[in-house]
């Protein structure tokens, strides 16, 4: 049998082949010509992040604008406030805790949202809170944390904490709006829904946060925000393919899809996907699901991890265990980046194989049923 | 005029088809099938640094590897010797100062190469140095310092001082043997000798560097240097493509062309392009030149940037000016990485119609032909 590979994972995500082409071709990266792309990039990079504030470009994964966020603004123990409802609300703790920065988790459970009161509680009881670090979307989970009430509270409480988001799996997927929300900081990443190969980090930063920079004195180099901001060119030698191919993937985004657009696919295919699970009997791990991914608690005395390989051996369709503790407990489908209709009836199809061949006792075909009429209705 | 683009810069450097092809297709990183990429690199890259010790393989520039050999290995307040001959050599002092590392620079002439009793003179004056940094080939003035010479001193007499040696150019052009010259630490980067778009760094650690980490209590987080040798994956989601291509390319370097040629072409090259810049007049800047680039002192009252600019104009050719206090003043062509004798015979034959159209007096064809009697000979 012809087994094609289809990637629905959260990150990477599918590349278009046109964003392929685009990355063909070397420029040297100190010419005009390059600058031109950098340029290019930043500005459009802005109206992807739907701010007005610069938006600074590393040669990293998203890590790398995480650390960036803590070593470019605060200072050794200084307290900050980190979300932890999962694997990547954890890792903010992990980097404040190697640069000496005292960080008060807010323990979510896995699935769950966090509420702006419980960071408001810590804030009140804690002295000298001097940044909130969230994820617009936690990807371990698949869960949309309200980014923009807790924004709201700390801009009209807390005007002085600087307000952190990881939005790499939530910008270009969801409507995040930093200016109207306070957030000073949003990172996102290349390999989400800006359908590029991993390597590229993207880190905006307000006056607020720019000032919070002056005063920080957390050594860092390769990470300099203000320092990739003062030039016209990268500070040092960028993932220049993986350049070119932004420029590309943004020029469809904002002027073939429109961002509008791209938002509201994401919309419509993470509702026809929770749509479909649940018909087939399933339930959702999320609280408050992410329009970038679908988590799905795997059935009883399933393990995940025979649905995932079910699904990959069979039909060769790609998606994500649960990470940590929640290996083998639940399953995660993507529908991030350059994802259509077609992809999705095939993901869910796959799907009901794979639950099938796992013993699960459904209806076959009622999750498809479901899906289909979603994507008939208007 | 078709005007091809042929680049003859010191990074990035030409990428074979072959190479493209294999990043065209997107594996997700947490796979076995992705381990077994990840395991034939790191496996081919000791092959490819000719060390035993273990290589680590970052997501970022050069520099961050740079960063890394600091920022993993010494601790507040350490002292460390930098060899500042060019623009990557100052960079040391640089990075030590942003971690706040004493470093005692041995300044040392653009064109210039370190000498094994200044450094030795350095640590003898200075109490406790921890570490010296240098350069193998110091990409800015194209000079290939002693790192043999070098290492072999320390070994013997300062077996307590740890080597770092920035490999970038040097590694897969010449040979580098950080086994038996005691190089602690060796880094590269993708976009050289090793033909592939910039994206990735490497480092290699021996034992001894892997005490130093064991004290080491510097802030670090994305840069982690054990923590990525500790696992079959990486650390954080790499560049993916260019992980497919590297092994691509490590393959080709080791199993199809051979090490040992790949390292004698790159000094016919580099020997070729020397005589026969001499051959019309001009001089080199370095007095120790490695075979990775060529830097050239552009003629008395021609501004360097009049002839890469004719080169990319008239010819497609892309040769890198000076940098920092050299612009202007030097040139510099690479014959790195993936190179052979009728790339060279097109540059040459390039800076003939530059040097001519700058008005520098010689007798057109005197360059090209010395390099044909070279490529004839034998």
């Amino acid at each position: 049998m012809v087994i094609k590979r289809y990637i629905m994972t959260p990150g990477p995500t599918p590349i278009p082949s046109f964003v392929n082409t685009s990355m063909q071709s070397l420029i040297h990266h100190r010419t005009d010509e390059f600058r031109d792309v950098i340029y290019s990039c930043r500005k459009m990079l802005k109206e992807y992040f739907q701010t007005k504030n610069e938006v600074a470009i590393f040669t990293s994964s998203g890590t790398g604008a995480m650390e960036a966020s803590i070593s470019n603004t605060m200072c050794a123990g200084d307290k900050i406030v980190t979300v932890e409802g999962g694997k990547f609300g954890e890792r903010w703790g992990k980097i404040a805790k190697s640069f000496g920065i005292k960080n008060i988790p807010l323990k979510v459970e896995y699935g769950d949202y966090a509420r702006p009161e419980d960071i408001k509680r810590i804030i009140d009881s804690e002295k000298n809170i001097k940044g909130v670090y969230i994820q617009a979307s936690e990807t371990s989970t698949g869960t949309f944390h309200p980014v923009d009430e807790i924004g709201i509270m700390l801009k009209e409480d807390y005007s002085d904490i600087l307000y952190v988001v990881d939005g790499i799996t939530a910008v270009g997927v969801m409507d995040v709006k930093p200016d109207e929300w306070g957030i000073d900081v949003l990172i996102s990443g290349s390999q989400k829904a800006l359908m590029l190969p991993p390597g590229l980090s993207f880190i905006s930063v307000s006056n607020k946060a720019r000032d919070f920079m002056k005063r920080s004195k957390l050594p860092h180099y390769y990470f300099d925000i203000e320092g990739e901001l003062s030039k016209k060119d990268t500070l040092f030698t960028p993932a220049i393919t993986l350049f070119l191919g932004l420029k590309r993937s943004l020029e469809y985004i904002l002027y073939e899809e429109g961002l509008r657009n791209t938002i509201r696919r994401h919309g419509l295919l993470a509702h026809a996907v929770r749509e479909s699970v649940k018909a087939m009997g399933l339930k959702l791990l999320s609280k408050r699901p992410a329009d970038s991914l679908t988590a799905v608690i795997s059935p009883e005395n399933i393990n995940s991890s025979n649905i995932v390989k079910i699904m990959k051996d069979e039909c060769g369709v790609q998606i994500s265990n649960g990470q940590g503790d929640l290996k083998g407990k639940i399953f995660r489908i993507s529908h991030m980046g350059y994802v259509d209709k077609p992809d999705i009836i095939m993901a869910i199809g796959a799907l009901e194989i794979a639950l099938k061949k796992s013993g699960y006792h459904f209806s076959l075909g009622q999750g498809t049923q479901r899906l289909l009429e979603i994507f008939s209705d208007g």
